[in-house]
């Protein structure tokens, strides 16, 4: 085993709620994880926050549909910058339920980039929102 | 609810194994996905690829320690840009277990980029390795 000698320790900040919420608020995409039959899945998904809830967009017969009804999800955005080893990472944790149109109006909704119907709506609630950041010492 | 005009659908393509493989192999930092009591968790993680292996690092102490241990979890990598609304995403479904040491003999093992002891070198085992590929039409 050889040691990297370009690694440089970084220092792990735990994020306040307002900043969680900023970068939640200001992202596109994140990943959510569910467990089916075979155990945990994490998936690339598109959302949008509306009134503090993760909400995203799914095919009706989606493995996502299937197993992440009104069950406990994660869903995670991050930012990694790999040249100074440093960046940081926000984890939503809660319950997904779906999310009937009227709840939405006005919203832009997240538009899934693949072609395909998802009308199938969920909002994920979050029950602990929290957050780290790597500095670069 | 409005529309956003600037949506391209993508096509959505299936990655082969050697595609794959090639995005593994050529990662730093992906995202395991692993289950606690209250659910699935995901959370950045830096890894190197050892014998078609998943190779981490982590803390001997940590909630992946306790609850990843021998347990089914999920990795993903991916890439998006949002501009194109496009990027890939790679998952590989498995089960955890215990490297030793002497297993790694001259691998460059992940270095946590985060300062702190981390001595517990897990290795997932690939039961499953798939890939998609958007592509903007």
């Amino acid at each position: 085993m050889t040691v990297r000698e370009s690694w440089f320790p970084s220092h792990v900040k735990d994020m306040s709620q307002k900043e969680c919420q900023s970068l939640l608020e200001g992202g596109h995409v994140g990943r959510i994880a569910f467990v089916d039959p075979d155990g945990p899945v994490v998936l690339p998904v598109n959302y949008v926050m509306v009134g503090g809830c993760v909400v995203l967009a799914t095919a009706p017969y989606s493995s996502l549909a299937r197993h992440a009804a009104s069950a406990a999800v994660s869903f995670e955005i991050d930012e990694i910058d790999e040249f100074t080893e440093s960046g940081w990472s926000v984890l939503v944790r809660g319950r997904t339920s779906i999310v009937e149109r009227h709840e939405l109006s006005g919203v832009d909704l997240p538009q899934p980039w693949a072609e395909g119907i998802r009308t199938l709506v969920r909002k994920i609630s979050p029950a602990d929102i929290s957050g780290r950041r790597l500095i670069p010492t």
